[in-house]
């Protein structure tokens, strides 16, 4: 196994997959002696794993193959995953499974209150095209007085152990195209086999590995979503990327669908909808023809994938219908980062849950999180710049702003007094342990520090009388290669890892 | 899906993938209203079956991939396969399942009798250097007076079913390295998928497609082969090509074999082996410090196996070993073309076989197989090649001579009066039944005019004592295109595809 001039990582947040090349020098050291390991044990290990995968499917499209994202069954490499699993404390572990019910409620609550929604975003609204664009369909809807009778969250939650404090604490909660659960459950898979495979000259015990069913989980979601809808005939609609390399692990979703439910999946660019759709009177979206139950977002979440007005007019559309949104533009916007810095402000959670136990749950998991009008936290940060991240409303960590960027960008902006701060938030860094881990990319291992970040996966349901579903559904662990020119807790450069309870 | 300028087609024999171009011209037509299938059907059918091979592994490299040969999980393509199951009248499929382990035993038969191979193989020697060698290393067993006490066969005869005479003719006994039990159990499943969740539009019964389990009889023999042995620490090695894009094929087997039976498995080319390999004087063979209970040749099968003479050293040293060869120099012989020309003279067969029944349904399904030394049948074929094959000893159906070029070779034999002639053998032309069909390659389907053979699986074992399993082990049906300037059953360029009992 060579090493190549240049490392392709796979950006993989949120259904996106991204490629950023980063330089060579962390992935040069000598694979071997990490956890032990020597360098055939390591070779053997590399090899099955990379078997198991293609015979699997724990796989991406290629992005040197043109057709990878279009085109199912050509270009295919397996998924960047970790060859082990990560250490991670059982209780902390307990800790993210016990927030997901509680977190899938204070979504749902948080998506009922419009005022709060248009109030809390009115200042990013004016300098975040994308956030105000989200904000016209939700005012219309508003106006028009629309209510979602049936309600579907596919939500993760994401979190970091900080190591100094040992507290857990939340990065974000996704509400819309939650992506991996099909790749995630196949990853803790490859680890249980390689466990059992290696049992004596690893010394682990495979079933410390949590079992995880995220992906025949959030099935069952839209299968009971797709139920309430009472339709037979309707389907369910995956709203995708024109090309997504990541389209197994969506794959994986509709196959257990049709399999395990019998309902079946269209797969729908925003585009394509804009050409297909039709509204009929009573509510009901027509796509090609077709009645939609349940619209699934695997697409929507950012700037880029509303291209022209076309795809605006899709989503208003959608959002206009009958059929059950996985999000609503309601849930759309409580998971934005601005909502997650109001939630976090003193008696807001109390808005939105009764229970006090859960409160306190909630708000130990959150770390410092503050909007740039609060001048002694802005002072600070420009004094010490190295324990904030700045966050910009915009989807995806590449944005995230680290180390002296953090100062240069915040007196950039006091000098300038405009309204562009409303763009951003101020988020507390996190330290979490870096642990020498064995990356595997496009068929080669690599020896790297990283640290890694737990998402748990949550699905929510109800109707108007009843909660039909609100469940912790496994989990999405991702590991991080931890270069220091990004700051020590870079996003998004990921590989597919599990967890090893400890 | 657009129309490629040319396509790409794998010949898909004996785990040999080459790579072949052809004329666009066969694939032009649209690709509706086969079996009454609308093209709006048919994108659904093409897109579910490209999803089904990604997600279970029915892959293999992709020749545009340079690494896709070497490193497993990258440069993944959907393995070619034909959409549907080709219809196949039950009875023929009955008696070539109820001829496996009739040729498997009279393999096991022809192997025991040195002379015969010899003796038969005289002539062949001396025109064709890669018979020749296998031929020496033969003799040196027979002189060492080495016997193999337990013997493994791992066999797959092939069928065509000649449409004027509704006969199942065969076309050739492989003995060495017969391919495809893992893809093509895959293949079977891929239609039974296909054909439940479009009972309706289709009105097909997935029933009628038999079950496959020739991945699974496979390493059942492998893992008893190395039960018999008798070594708990050693292993299987398969024995492969340096760069080999049908691995994942391989891969099913030992994954399998692993799971299932706990049997693990090495990798290693012919020139490895010379270099790792040790013989001890038990006659335990060692491969980097390794004992080899079982050498499973997925190699070794063809003249470009053996670049040099390290190659045919490791062979060697392999056939001195004590391991469980499959197959060994007697089996590899015993699957030659020139050996299945001299079984189907008249009371050959008796030699080997004593059941008067079986000698009978063997013989029924011999084609016509004459050697060229036949004078009245090389006249009647330089006056009607059309219904006669050429076939060299050559391994590999691309080498076949059809048509006028019959008639021309066997002219320049007569003028030449050299002994090349016995680098030949003469065969009846079998004329298979020619159906339109839909076939896959590098994700784009294909309509074509397309013939199909079957293989049927066979597995033998036994010890100084006992026959230990002597089993039919499910099918390999290949569909191949008929192009006109090949000759109505060109062989080699075949897609995978199951078979429907009709």
């Amino acid at each position: 196994m060579s090493q190549p001039s240049s490392l392709s990582f796979l950006a993989v947040k949120c259904g996106r997959v991204e490629e950023i090349k980063t330089q060579e020098e962390n992935s040069s050291k000598p694979m071997s002696h990490v956890h032990g390991i020597d360098s055939e044990l390591l070779q053997r290990l590399v090899n099955d794993a990379l078997i198991w995968s293609s015979l699997h499917g724990l796989l991406v499209g290629d992005k040197n193959v043109q057709r990878s994202g279009k085109v199912p069954g050509v270009g295919m490499v397996h998924a960047p995953f970790a060859l082990l699993p990560i250490s991670f404390p059982e209780s902390h572990w307990r800790q993210a499974c016990e927030l997901a019910p509680i977190f899938n409620e204070l979504a749902d609550r948080v998506s009922l209150d419009g005022n709060f929604l248009q109030h809390s975003l009115s200042r990013t609204k004016k300098v975040d095209v994308f956030t105000s664009r989200l904000l016209d369909i939700h005012s219309k809807m508003l106006e028009i007085g629309k209510k979602e009778d049936i309600r579907l969250g596919l939500l993760r939650s994401d979190y970091m152990l900080d190591e100094k404090t040992k507290l857990l604490l939340q990065i974000e909660l996704n509400t819309i195209s939650s992506s991996f659960p099909g790749l995630s459950c196949l990853v803790s898979d490859l680890h249980r086999s390689l466990l059992n495979q290696y049992k004596e000259p690893l010394g682990l015990d495979s079933r410390r590995i949590p079992g995880n069913s995220a992906v025949s989980q959030f099935a069952e979601a839209l299968a009971k979503a797709w139920t309430e809808y009472n339709n037979p005939r309707a389907v369910v609609m995956f709203v995708v990327q024109p090309a997504e390399r990541n389209m197994y692990d969506q794959h994986w979703l509709s196959t257990i669908l049709k399999e395990r439910h019998d309902v079946t999946t269209i797969r729908k660019t925003l585009a394509e909808i804009d050409e297909q759709a039709e509204l009929l009177p009573d509510g009901t979206l027509l796509v090609g023809g077709q009645a939609i139950a349940v619209i699934y977002f695997r697409a929507g979440y950012a700037p880029t994938d509303y291209p022209s007005e076309s795809e605006w007019k899709a989503r208003l559309l959608m959002e206009q219908s009958s059929a059950v949104k996985c999000p609503s533009i309601s849930y759309h916007l409580a998971g934005t980062k601005k909502i997650q810095q109001e939630l976090a402000k003193p008696n807001v959670l109390e808005r939105f849950l009764e229970n006090k136990d859960d409160i306190a749950k909630v708000r130990k998991c959150f770390s410092g999180l503050w909007s740039l009008d609060d001048s002694i936290i802005v002072k600070d940060a420009i004094e010490k710049p190295e324990f904030y991240v700045m966050k910009p409303q915009r989807e995806g960590g590449g944005n995230n702003i680290y180390g002296d960027d953090v100062r240069k960008t915040l007196l950039r902006l006091q000098e300038e007094r405009t309204e562009e701060d409303a763009a951003y938030i101020l988020m507390q860094r996190i330290f979490p342990t870096i642990t020498p881990t064995f990356l595997m990319r496009d068929g080669i291992c690599h020896k790297d520090h990283a640290v890694s970040e737990l998402g748990i996966y949550g699905a929510y349901l109800r109707n108007k009388d009843n909660v039909i579903m609100n469940e912790e559904c496994g989990y999405l662990m991702r590991t991080k290669v931890s270069s220091s020119n990004e700051g020590g807790v870079a996003a998004g450069f990921a590989v597919l890892d599990s967890l090893y309870l400890a």
